[in-house]
Parts: structure tokens; C-alpha cells; sequence
């Protein structure tokens, strides 16, 4: 490993640990009542993943000069990191219940509804959305900008994103896409809250609508990028390593990039969208490097 | 029936008939990708519905001089109004689940998983969530009262308000609750909702914190003697005219406030809350006799 890769590798650590500490701090007290309730968001936020979008969320904030008081741009990166993971947990529970892809496994561990109940983990999913937005309300910057970050996650978690491509996948199961139909099923549903925290980002930094348009070209890069390589994890990794059940696409006749384009293709369009993130980068100089290492670790990662 | 009843009568349909209407305009389009969530969405918010909600933000900024343009304050009104009946509808599409109450009827329709399939039903109220703070985000006045109009739903709808309610109601089922048991659950599940939409109605006017204060108490009147009048329906109404499954509550054994105080003394507390809920709008003159009437409305409905 180079010493740029390590070094990397140490911010990463730091951020997953800075925002485990943040989304503690926010999520109610495990006593707190409804305890069952509360309990329930704590498993299911806390105590694993890759902290990938909290990451984008730092990385791109970096990225932008800042105008303004940095304690207040750093308490506020802070709350749009945990606001774009509490959203990504929530989109976890839901997606894992029985009506939707019944998996009993996640991160290593059961499920939120095999630990708790079906019931109380939709209501846990349900809850952690508000918070979400709680947290963007709770943001020390100018109320205009808070309003745009606002908009943005409402956008990027609705029925014409996160939401919607979900229910793009569950149609699609048993079906042949079309690599335009894949393309925009995964923009929604993965791409656009990876894009969103990168928004989040250069919105809370207050960058420049340049600053934002760089950004926003890279986000669409690495958002397909980041589905391209998890769809070629599903036939190449195993389950210990995944943490989730692995071949499930495949067994679940779910089109896959992999699918499609058999596993060679898909990897060289995830090298493709690689090099496209990076070229995005150019124009924001040496403070956007974490972003480019971000790029490197969506495509590279564990393989 | 007086003059005022009529009048109140005409108001409450003209805004049940208005608030449709903007509903409609900001739901996407039947036709827009994906088109069958997109279906259930509308399906389970248009047609129906009494729109107590809605017509309290629209009541309680009646009752507030308002400062600044009155068509901006009109426009914020109607993306308020609308973001709490899209709340209410969520939590109605995911009470009805099978791993919930497991209705198949509501306002004299099939329920949205029956009509459609439990996931598209479920990803239609997750996707209900951010349309409504999309709304909020998209009011036409200053930031700052967007923000804090923000965080009241947030608040209102998460796990120390209404999903937090609807924890303690399922962990309830069974078991004897004491009043103050009973009062904390249903001032999250049903009242914050409420108080969030009176509440909506100052903030969007621009109300002054005494205003405000007013309002709160107001709310915390009804939003018991909604719950109280809720459950005196439950026994004394019949499945037609509410639209829902009558007797429900009892035959599921969850505590009410009927098996808990009897059916006179059940009355006379939502009688109490009805003339408390007038007396604290005396502060608001007669601005306030909307939400006089709506009070009435509330304790006297359907029986």
C-alpha cells in the first residue's frame, strides 16, 4: 500500500468513528420511551457499515472553500452526515422485511425485524426519517441554505429517488431491463442518496453553483459505479464477506449490471466511471482528493 | 341548525374540496415512473378524508394577523396543510399493514396494500414522508420559518411523536394502561400531529410567541378530544358510517378511554377538553372562531 492509500485509509477509519459518536449523540436514549422503539433505531443505525455516505458528506464539505464560521460548518457537517445515514438505515430495515426482500442477515447480524419484530422495525424505519430531517432543521448556517439541503434530501429519499427505485426493483424482478431501464432504477435507488450526501456537502460548505456542478457530475459517477460493483460483489464475494447474503440477485432472477453485461464488461464500466469521477474532480484542485480516494475505495473495495 | 353552523359547514367543505386540490397538483402524476407507486400514493392520499388537519394550518393562520405578502402566506398555507395530510396519510397506509393492525378497510375503501400489494403499499407511505417535507421546503417565505415549520413535523411525526405512539399503542394491546399511561400515548400518536398542523398555521402567519402559546394550548385540548371522541365512536358508531372497521379497539383488547372511564365519563372528558380548547382562544379574539367551530366539530362528529 502507497502512503497516500494508507493515509486514506486512516481519514475513513476516523470519519465511520467521528460519525458513530454523532449519530449516538442524535438517536434517542436506548431507555428513552418507546425503549422498544428507540432500541430498535439504535441496532439498526448504529455499530457497522461502511459509513460510505457520511464520508461523501465530509469529503465534499473539504472540497469547498468555506465562508463563514468553520465550528458552525463543522456541527452542521456533522448533523447532514448523520441525516443521510439515519436515511440509508431506515431504507435498510425497510427494504430487509419479509414484503420486500425478506433477508434475515445484514452487516453479520440478524436483520432489525428477526431481532425485534416486523412491526416495531417498520416503525423503526418510519421514525428515523423525521430524524433525518430533524437534524438538516437543526443546522447552525444560514436558514436559506438549510432550506436547499432540506429539499435535496426530501428529493433524493422520494418517489423519484431512493423510494421509487426500490419500487423499480421490485418490479422488475423475473424481467429483462434494458441497460437505460438499469441504469435508471439504480440512479434512483442507490445514486441518488450517495449523490445527495456529496450535495449535502457543498451545500452546507456554501459552495459556488461551479463548485456544485463539478460535484454533482462526480456524485453521478460514483452513484453507478457503486451499484456496477455491487452487483459484481454479489457473484464474486461470499456471504461471510459481504455481511449480507450473497448471490441473491442472481437467485432472486433480479437483472444485474452483471447480468447484463456479463463480468468483465461490468468491470471495466466501473473502471470507466472511475476515471469519469475523477476527471469530474479536476477543476476543484488538491482539496477534493478525499473525494477522489472515495471514487477509488467504491470501485476497489473489498476484492 | 344555527347561521354559524352553517357557515362553519360550508368553510370546512370548501377547504376540504381546495386542499384535494392542491394535493392532486403536488402528488407526481399517475403517468410519472414508477407508475404503480405513484398510483398507490394518490390512491391512498386523494378521495377522502375529512381533512381535520389540513383545516386546522388553515384555521389557526386565520387566527394570526399576518406580516408580509398574503399571497406568499396563501401558497405556504397550502404546501403546510397538504405536508400534514400527507403525513397522516402515511401513517394510515402503514397502520393498515398486515404486521400492524391488518385492515382491509378505510374510509369505505380497500385499504392500500389490498388494493395494491403490501411493498408497493409500504415504499407509497415511505415515500409520502419526504414529499411532505419537500412541501415545507418549497413554501414561499422566509427560511428561518421554514426551518422551524421543519422541525415541528419532524418532531411531531418521529419517535417521541407520532411513530413513537404508534410504538407504545402496539406494545399496549392486552395489557391495562392507567390514564396517564393512555394520555401520553395518544397525545404522541394522535396529537402531536394535530398540534403540529395548528402549530404549522401560526408559524407559516409569522404568529408571535404569545400567539403561539395560545395555539399550543388549544391543540393539546383537542388533540386528547380527538382520541377520546375516537374512541366513543368505536363503540357507539357502526362499520358504515365510519368507514372503518367499528369496535376494533375492543375486540382487539387495546385500552381506551371508554374501558377505562365508561361511556358517560368518557363523555364528559371530551366535553371538558372541548370547552378548555374554546377558553384558550379567548386570547385570539374572533380571528379564532374557525377553530372554535373545529373544536365543536371534532367533540360533537358523527354521533
Amino acid at each position: 500500500m502507497t502512503q497516500q492509500h494508507l493515509a486514506f485509509a486512516d481519514w475513513l477509519q476516523s470519519r465511520a468513528q467521528h460519525i458513530e459518536t454523532v449519530l449516538d449523540d442524535c438517536l434517542p436514549a436506548a431507555d428513552a420511551q418507546p425503549a422498544r422503539l428507540h432500541a430498535a433505531m439504535r441496532y439498526a443505525v448504529l455499530g457497522g457499515g461502511k459509513r460510505v455516505r457520511a464520508a461523501l458528506v465530509y469529503a465534499a464539505g473539504q472540497a469547498c472553500p468555506v465562508n463563514g464560521s468553520t465550528v458552525a460548518v463543522q456541527a452542521s457537517m456533522d448533523r447532514a452526515a448523520a441525516a443521510v445515514e439515519l436515511i440509508h438505515a431506515y431504507s435498510l430495515i425497510h427494504d430487509d422485511l419479509p414484503c420486500m426482500d425478506d433477508d434475515v442477515l445484514r452487516r453479520g447480524r440478524p436483520t432489525t425485524h428477526v431481532q425485534f419484530d416486523e412491526a416495531t422495525a417498520m416503525l423503526a424505519g418510519d421514525a428515523l426519517q423525521p430524524l433525518a430531517f430533524e437534524l438538516l432543521a437543526e443546522m447552525p448556517i444560514a436558514p436559506a441554505l438549510v432550506v436547499q439541503a432540506t429539499r435535496a434530501l426530501a428529493q433524493a429519499a422520494g418517489s423519484l429517488g431512493m423510494a421509487g427505485g426500490q419500487a423499480i426493483d421490485l418490479d422488475s424482478v423475473g424481467r429483462s431491463l434494458s441497460r437505460d431501464e438499469l441504469q435508471t432504477m439504480h440512479t434512483m435507488k442507490t445514486g441518488a442518496m450517495l449523490a445527495c450526501s456529496v450535495a449535502l456537502g457543498g451545500i452546507v460548505a456554501g459552495a459556488s453553483s461551479a463548485t456544485r456542478e463539478a460535484l454533482d457530475d462526480y456524485a453521478h459517477a460514483i452513484g453507478l459505479a457503486f451499484q456496477v460493483v455491487d452487483d459484481i460483489l454479489d457473484v464474486t464475494a461470499d456471504t461471510a464477506s459481504l455481511g449480507k447474503t450473497a448471490g441473491k440477485d442472481a437467485a432472486g432472477n433480479k437483472p444485474t449490471y452483471v447480468s447484463l453485461l456479463g463480468l468483465d464488461d461490468a468491470r471495466a464500466l466501473a473502471e470507466e466511471l472511475r476515471v469519469a469521477a475523477h476527471a469530474a474532480l479536476v477543476p476543484l484542485g488538491d482539496s477534493a482528493s478525499m473525494l477522489g480516494r472515495l471514487a477509488d475505495y467504491i470501485v476497489l473495495r473489498d476484492r
